[in-house]
């Protein structure tokens, strides 16, 4: 793999599960590959699950790693050619990526949409900036449209719960106080498109996603409607896409609760972390042994380990 | 040893100070023991001697650390059951203990008093709930109501300076300009109880600290009379506990000076540091030989060393 | 080497880049020498380049490193003696220094000049008093009027595009928006002092150099002259130093253009980074192949691999 940005055909999601699922069984079998190999992870916005778990399967494949808070720590990053940077920006992407490559083996970058520009968050301005001027394989912590590690996570903690039937599968938008990207359910939609499963989504309507990503995939407005059935949902809060980045609504009415999931196929709950709770998702939903959060996140160790491990193999 | 959260009677303290000082004299003897076993540091607060000398002391045993401004770079945390969070906290502590148990052999945490709500405080509302959800053995980087690594590096320290006769030791409140928690001195108190010594606290009225932990140690309101004869004296600022947080007296009556110590019997000068010259103590107390403050800090790797190494030997 | 404070003769400059480049060719060939070392980087400004190549090189060594941002993670430093601390500051540095002494084998420290406060700043009072109170080697990675491992870095990429003619070395003033340093310059005329070149340096009126430093090498007030038969042409903005910290013109008649570069010998480009297009320098000079600026920038590894061996090596 020469660079993690996006999920592609040419990945072969399965196996990549497959690895990590290798890998989690004896996570330090590999621990010679990444000697004196350095991975620099940085960060454009606040990270938990990611900034730890990325780092700890460094370490199982024995690489060093240097963090940065690229916001607070280094220089304000220009990404525009050709601009006079005479403002608050002292240093151009350009030198930036390739400076950092030359320091590291393989650099990884979390950058948020804006929210505010879509052609910018669109054009994943500062992931493909970095790719472009950088020497060294790119992998993505999240960027403005996709969080590719999140959904091979995902689909780790799917396998390990996959029923004997195939399964129905519900990705339901939430309510949630501020404006949230669409990173997560991006890549959620694109990880379900290689799995054999009935996928639907379900949202209030001007929730639609992009409609590149979604194409095929059937949308109910009538969560109720959704969730029959289910074996799974995941719950996941984005803003408006056609009204670009705006809060529709806030009520609760679409708030996950255990009242709900009693009408599923005893359905799994599946959310990426963060969780607000009693307003994305009900305390009982949490509290409540179905629920798979904790492994999601667990599996993120192992969703980057593979990913590292198959640009350390050049595979 | 399960967590390192207080001083408790199952410690035997004075067999942890042996195991510290033997730590002391060999710190690489143990270097094996944690090999493949990360510590994860998170800071609610500042830090400057916990951060290095607790990332030292893993070192020195062979641990990866991953170290993280809690505040600055994840998420705030909602620590309440039951609440709508709808507000400023984006993640619950019952998520966030969980999630970075899994990326941790062992979480070692600082989270200071707020000294406005007194309830809160005392429930050490962010260190037991992180010991409360989490999965791997908590070490208090400080908390609100107790400082032990501190403690255990003050023993250490006093052990290494014990005279030959039964020393008189006093706990002396100082002045200072900000509103300072009660942790450092409530675990020095805690400590003293488990010595043979005249143990003696000096303050001004208004400034007893919790009678739960001060229980029959002399107190004595006159600051030259409860320096008399004294071996050592450790000098801290603590706000007002009874009149929880407040600050009754900012004058210099209660600074140390080396006038002062000359009445004593060339009495040792403690303080655990960041110290205020010539606000809590004359520049004539620190600059003397007779100031442990340096050594106090040095002794700080050894004593997480011992904590660190008890947990992994799971003692 | 017991510090590395400055450029003095004492270092041998030209040993110490063949150093430098014999670790290029091979930069493992040391790591055992790191073994059981730790490497504290304390920054008080922000870093990109030297955080990352100093981290790098520490490990390439096989030493531990400690990252502190010590502004925001520990306490605010007082560095006057005698002062009484009732203000904003909470720690002296005579016990911060000797403290984060004992956690380290070496400490390296960036503090930028205030520009506000010109005795200080050329008393160098951070870097000098964490010199005197520590007990440990100290390096300067950017102090308030040098950046020696910059200047080394620059000496490398010299030499690696060293003419078979001696060659004509011009450092150019050049615009900026906001007030900077002179430490990239004063160590970029301290090196040049000991490489066989014409030497020259360009700026308007009134942007003289401290004199004790310059002494000796021609300045010329028109840039067109100055860069006539050029090599190398080094570009750096600072402030005034006779009129300390102010900006005297932000006009675009200084930025170095490729019309310029092309009056000269086939000049290389030289900088030390981070750089704003378009104001100190064009597009056309930054993205033309005579550009060494991210070459400068990788050589800042090496730079900082053999200063740490030297210490190491207690050469």
């Amino acid at each position: 793999m020469k660079n993690f940005i996006d999920l592609t055909e040419d990945l072969d999601l399965h196996k990549l599960v497959q690895e990590a699922q290798t890998l989690k069984k004896d996570p330090y079998a590999h621990e010679a590959l990444g000697k004196r190999k350095v991975l620099g992870l940085l960060f454009f916005n606040p990270s938990l699950r990611t900034r730890l778990s990325t780092q700890k399967a460094a370490k199982l494949l024995g690489m060093e790693v240097m963090v940065m808070n690229f916001s607070s720590e280094a220089w304000a990053i220009e990404y525009e050619d050709g601009t006079v940077m005479s403002g608050l920006r002292s240093e151009h992407i350009r030198e930036a990526a390739q400076v950092v490559s030359q320091y590291c083996d393989i650099v990884a970058i979390r950058a948020f949409a804006s929210l505010t520009d879509q052609e910018k968050d669109e054009s994943e301005i500062v992931l493909r900036s970095f790719q472009k001027y950088a020497s060294v394989p790119i992998v993505n912590m999240e960027s403005a449209t996709a969080h590719p590690l999140q959904a091979v996570a995902d689909a780790i903690t799917l396998k390990e719960h996959w029923p004997s039937h195939k399964p129905k599968i519900v990705l339901s938008w939430a309510p949630h106080p501020k404006a949230l990207p669409h990173a997560v359910a991006n890549s959620f939609v694109k990880m379900m498109a290689s799995q054999e499963a009935d996928f639907v989504i379900t949202h209030p309507k001007g929730y639609e996603l992009d409609e590149k990503i979604t194409k095929g995939v059937p949308i109910v407005y009538d969560q109720e409607e959704a969730l029959k059935n289910a074996d799974f949902v995941y719950v996941k809060n984005w803003a408006s896409y056609q009204d670009y980045g705006k809060i529709l609504r806030t009520d609760d009415q679409w708030m996950l609760t255990r009242k709900k999931l009693e009408a599923t196929n005893h359905a799994k709950f599946m959310h990426c972390l963060p969780i607000r709770r009693n307003v994305v998702v009900s305390d009982d939903v949490m509290n409540h042994e179905s629920s798979l959060v904790i492994k999601q996140a667990n599996n993120r160790t192992y969703a980057a380990q593979a990913v590292l491990k198959r640009i350390l193999d050049n595979e």
